[in-house]
């Protein structure tokens, strides 16, 4: 595909949700809302089908998927706070590119192929990750999701309602999931991993989140003597260190990102804080040897603080391998495209565990990602839609 | 006065903008209004006239301040986040009771008395403690006050607006000032420095908040290696527990007790954070090497951590000495009452700068201040208000 017919459908999108400070597109907020118009005007274009599944994930079909044994294929459009345009949406805009080079081919699919927008990826409103595949899958208790709230106290029914779904829904939906015969998303790379266009996914990384619970005894800053003090800012700071410092030591990633102080006055001694904790490596005993080296330092410190101080997982996941024979068949399609494991968890981990699913991962030159400096060219993106495109037509249509 | 009397106005106040977590009395919000209604209400059953100066200061007159010369006492109704009822609003419930007082002695002023509520003390919503009685005496700039926001974005004016008051006023009144010829304050003692009901401030230390600026990189934080993060957490962490070794070094306090992380979410490495450090010390000099040793463990942490941090003062204030001879002819008075340091400051240490001052401090028998433990005994208390009345009756009755 040339790259300015790649540069064209992506610049229709680009500027949704996109502040001076990066992207702000999340779940059911109005730039969620501007992406999910732009894909069902897209999927129209192409003549396919636009349904949204009761978990709130937007579905575009090219053939009856009723079927069966579909091929489907995209990402999300939601971002973290501040992030950057390509991680997710290039998944979309190169999925409706991908049928546009199988048309130019004449391709005749024998399996129907669908594009998938999954709702929440990041977790950036509702604190959990894949949010929208964990649902459709069953990964995620349909109760529990529905008592999830962002920081205004919205809570996740209300939202949906808010954006057209009927959240009475909510759920696994295995006749949905049984459709699909094969899944594959591209993404863009996120670290610096890939020295040529495109790659594919070995394996996910274990990872998760934990929040962070210390208490103290809220008090005056002024008047409260340094011995008299029960400061669960101390216990925080010293575990932000302590994460740092035992990630380094077991050659993983530790990072505390998002921090809420209570009552978070100038002149007062906190009485707790709430932080949350981001830890990933190769191999879950890695993780685990991770989780509890951290766990272990705060609650030492927090003796000394004379603060209390929990750790409760939340969305925790195991490594996902990624099914080995599609993966080599892919690779060996593009040519013997390389094949990397990548730290960033993605909606085709969670449906690695009921479909063969596969990734592509397109070029990052600067490995910024999660921020505003995100990007790929548009010669590596269009490669990107032409590997796609090349997965597609082997599946779907030989 | 019987501590049932003190008991029976106290509770009247009492509930207004308390919740759960403590106080929420916010400058110019609902809470606020109806403590400056009840105000109103209590000056008007004393057949006191009642007046809002053009910086939002609420004043009750006893005779015709025009005179001048007049003997004013007061405090604040505004809270910290989540905290104590006693503080600021203590010393306004205990000035109309001390007139009740002279009043039943059949006392008869010589002098106008005033009773004040100066605006936002507390600084928790504009940032700027003191602001009220800071614009009254020209110690803080009208344009620079106009300019603050609250963390929605509302600026001082519009919230001012909203609360009926003009904010083109804004600004030094120093008519309104020279009419004062005493000033007064009843505070609750905010450590655990006295084992008697009353004593009398000697000084408030000097003391400031100052700004931590800290810029980093942005990015995945399960994609990029700690090798190679620019992470302002870290150096945050290390700035909270440097403030608190340092503090303890020199025999100084220090806090951290609000922070804000861009874009603070779980799975992204922070572009920044900014805090705000607390310090106080009984002599300027301390505070000044604390704040010295503090911006130089930050600085050279921040090259480590590959960020950037800069450490900007704001509403700094320095060492007041009450007036000497109004303080022992105050605690010759009260029988000796103890002379006391303190490390809060006090909208009276803005005005001892312009009119002889002095403050009376109440026991504070678990020594917790902005939290929602904070208490003193209606006994003390009502002794407080014993004590003020006395002042009141010796400066304006004799």
């Amino acid at each position: 595909m040339a790259p300015d017919r790649f540069g064209a459908l992506w610049r229709s999108l680009e500027p949704i949700g996109r502040g001076t400070d990066g992207y702000h597109r999340f779940s059911w907020t109005y730039p969620d809302l501007a992406c999910r118009e732009w894909f069902a005007e897209e999927a129209a274009d192409r003549g396919m089908s636009v349904e949204t599944d009761g978990n709130g994930n937007l579905w575009a079909w090219l053939g009856d998927p009723a079927l069966g044994d579909a091929v489907v294929t995209g990402s999300h459009f939601d971002s973290v706070p501040g992030g950057g345009g390509y991680d997710g949406a290039l998944g979309i805009v190169s999925a409706f590119l991908a049928l546009d080079v199988l048309a130019d081919h004449g391709a005749r699919p024998r399996r129907p192929i669908g594009v998938v927008a999954f709702a929440e990826e990041e977790g950036a409103r509702f604190g959990v990750a894949c949010l929208g595949s964990r649902l459709l899958t069953g990964a995620l208790d349909p109760v529990r999701a529905a008592a999830l709230t962002d920081r205004d106290g919205v809570n996740l029914p209300e939202a949906m309602k808010s954006g057209g779904v009927e959240p009475s829904l909510l759920g696994p939906d295995p006749q949905r999931l049984h459709r699909i015969g094969t899944f594959v998303e591209l993404h863009i790379e996120q670290g610096r991993a890939l020295s040529v266009p495109v790659g594919v996914a070995s394996a996910i990384w274990p990872h998760g989140r934990w929040r962070l619970d210390l208490t103290g005894t809220g008090n005056h800053a002024g008047t409260t003597g340094m011995a008299h003090r029960h400061d669960p800012m101390l216990t925080f700071a010293y575990a932000v260190l302590a994460a740092n410092k035992e990630a380094r030591l077991h050659d993983a990633l530790a990072t505390i990102g998002r921090v809420s102080v209570e009552p978070g006055a100038t002149n007062v001694i906190p009485s707790s804080v709430t932080a949350w904790l981001d830890a990933r490596a190769p191999e879950q005993s890695t993780v685990d040897g991770l989780v509890t080296a951290i766990t272990n330092r705060v609650t030492e410190r927090a003796q000394r603080d004379g603060t209390t101080a929990s750790v409760t997982p939340e969305s925790v996941s195991p490594v996902t391998e990624f099914d080995t024979a599609l993966r080599d068949r892919i690779s060996g399609l593009l040519g013997g495209a390389p094949v990397l494991a990548t730290g960033a968890g993605h909606d085709a981990g969670v449906l690695a565990a009921h479909v063969p699913t596969a990734m592509l991962f397109v070029r990052n030159p600067t490995g910024v990602s999660h921020a505003p400096d995100e990007y790929a060219t548009d010669t590596d993106c269009a490669a990107g839609v032409d590997a796609l495109a090349a997965v597609l037509e082997e599946l779907a249509c030989r």
